[in-house]
């Protein structure tokens, strides 16, 4: 028998009492053992909850009390819940998380603290999908080439909406809000936040980098606009966020942004809330996983799965894959300004001779060379939107570029960009 | 260190030996070991090789060699790669392989002889894609509902050719045969017993079902006609080879033949040669898995997965994911003639009044409803097509029917049937 505590019993902790209680036989033959949950710990012992677990808020008595073999953290924040699962650790438990900001910051020191201790935390990356596992252990034959992965439900719901119906980007926010697809405040979604962290994860198991999100290129969708969307299907286009880690030679590009990818491709098809992770393996090639990246269940999900494994294998390999520093290559995470792109831009111009070719001009002088421009007519006949799509050019030539053109007197509004990705 | 020993060095042996040769220093520090191939094991030394394995004709030599720890069979067959498998258990080592008609058969016998010895088979099913790992180990919360795979390359690049190009069936098989995606043989690709063999070993994973090729509904690609590809056009549906595993109770169906599919559906989207895997869990919902199923490089990709895995992990659970019988639930394969569905059925009629009458007749005899009838043309202005689609009736009463109307004089060919898959 093996007993499970949970510190926050929010949606998906209630969703995982729920699993290891309706689903108990199956599981008990999969894992060799019974799993119970035997306690929960909660800030707010007064909040209405629906479940049956035996609640306290008393999170130490629940950490060091000896019959509980694994901790199941879902609290939500960084520096709170590492001191609970530190302390889990330190006091002999296996710990499982859902916590991708914990694990962005703090997962090589989770490693080291672990040492032979299980940390399982599929489900802190794309909810039920386990893109941690197939990484991991799936795909362990391959240097990976690239990640890219739609792992932000709310953005890609949107984008898709945005694509399908026409809608604005304001209105189909409030709508998402009103659905329970965006949080009051969607800035961790729709700045690209949600995302980074998940890839800062995914990028540690293929790579072995410790990077943090302050150290890597993070935009979100808050500029699309119809404009965009219209260029992005006369071209054969889908708009996505996408949170994408390439590798070439031994330098690795990390970063989470829209990009127009073309619509025949497998991750161009992944529509509404959907998750999906296409990974490149210099053997295997790609492979794809798609699924649910949020809800209660589907999260809770992924967390019994790595409380099974647990309980099956104990630790089976050091939590990220392997141990840090990657011991086998030097690997760079790049700056920003060296990493490559095609970009497409947006511009607001008055429309008088000589604003197009002074901006052809400025990319020229930055050696941007331009594969498409068109000029679009707006309500307004003093102004006209300029799009155009560039050849391959590097971040620091784009922004460059960019700022000279956003000096322009012609110029109506900032330049809006979006790279693209072939 | 570790060493490995490959039985049968064909393409995917010689791309495990390059892999682990190219990858070293990576797969070293994933592994946490060196992982050197130390031999290989040929019927014939005399073929042509581009490998530097060391090799012999002698297997009872390998299989007895002390400094072997992993044994890798890549033979092909069922009787002789399961009496070396049983020797390499009974001699302590450890086994890979990528051999689906060996675990169609004998995957309880393995799985009884292993013991606590480790057997990786990721390869065995859809090639690159780590399934296996993804049904045993990331979704073992959940009740599988169902499973339905594209696991047959070779069928999917045919019938994908078909509906984008309008190539008939013996024209297309040619030039799959000339490309390599297809046999000189094609039966066990087109027939649908390869794709059976590996849906019954996921099978085993999701349910603990021990069935054989023989208990379960087969159907082939061989009918597949312009008519159908035309049908599933006008009608929003994609034609592809599925096996499906579903579970209604404590009833599981398990079958593989070609489907009309909703082209909105993930799985209706994955074209050409490449494989995918959509298994739909009670909590987490709907997962999809995509990549290549075949070659040597994906293949090989997933035998070497399960050669680091054994040496991180050794077996972390039992070989099948649980122990046969499955404890929890008694699981009844149900029979084909109780499988339910909606069915497609394409006929050749003299074009004589009455004849269509007669055959709704039948139907309404067998309380079978039709959904859609469409009459068409052909080129003998005597024989009438009928196209139609039924509502969900069982196997058994669609059987009946189909031989009645075969019955029938006005019958110019055998009736050709499609389910449709909902």
């Amino acid at each position: 028998m093996v007993n499970v505590a949970i510190i926050g019993v929010g949606t998906v902790g209630q969703s995982v009492a729920k699993i290891l209680e309706d689903n108990k036989t199956l599981i008990s033959a999969r894992a060799g053992k019974e799993i119970n949950v035997v306690k929960g710990a909660v800030r707010d012992l007064s909040k209405k909850r629906n479940t049956t677990i035996a609640l306290t808020d008393n999170i130490d008595e629940v950490l060091s009390d000896d019959s509980i073999d694994i901790v199941v953290e879902l609290m939500g924040g960084v520096d709170e819940p590492f001191k609970v699962v530190k302390k889990a650790l330190t006091n002999g438990k296996a710990v499982v998380t859902a916590n991708k900001a914990l694990l962005a910051y703090h997962r090589y020191d989770l490693q080291e603290i672990a040492g032979a201790l299980p940390i399982g935390y599929e489900a802190s990356v794309a909810g039920g999908i386990p893109i941690i596992n197939a990484l991991k252990v799936g795909l362990s034959a391959n240097q990976i080439m690239s990640i890219k992965g739609i792992m932000n439900g709310t953005c890609n719901y949107m984008l898709t909406k945005m694509s399908q119906e026409g809608v604005s980007f304001d209105a189909i926010l409030k709508e998402a809000q009103e659905l329970g697809y965006a949080e009051a405040d969607p800035t961790f979604d729709i700045g690209g936040f949600d995302a980074a962290h998940k890839l800062l994860i995914l990028a540690s198991i293929a790579y072995g980098i410790d990077a943090k999100p302050e150290d890597i290129l993070i935009e979100g969708i808050e500029n699309i606009n119809g404009h965009d969307i219209e260029f992005a299907k006369e071209f054969g286009y889908s708009i996505k966020l996408l949170a994408i880690a390439k590798k070439s030679g031994n330098n690795i590009e990390l970063r989470v942004h829209p990009v127009l990818i073309k619509e025949s491709q497998m991750i161009a098809k992944i529509d509404g809330v959907m998750n999906g992770v296409s990974v490149i393996g210099d053997f295997v090639g790609e492979t794809l996983y798609y699924g649910a990246g949020a809800g209660g269940d589907a999260t809770a999900s992924a967390v019994v799965s790595d409380i099974v494994e647990i309980v099956r294998a104990g630790q089976s390999s050091p939590m990220l894959g392997f141990k840090k520093p990657h011991e086998s290559q030097i690997l760079k995470l790049i700056s920003t300004d060296e990493i490559e792109s095609e970009y497409y831009l947006r511009m607001r111009v008055q429309d008088k001779s000589g604003v197009l070719a002074t901006i052809a001009q400025i990319c020229a002088d930055n050696e941007i060379s331009l594969e498409t421009i068109l000029q679009k007519t707006t309500d307004d006949k003093n102004i006209a939107m300029l799009l155009c799509a560039t050849h391959l050019c590097k971040e620091k030539q784009i922004k460059q570029a960019i700022s000279e053109i956003e000096a322009l007197e012609a110029l109506e509004d900032k330049v809006s960009m979006i790279r693209i990705e072939e």
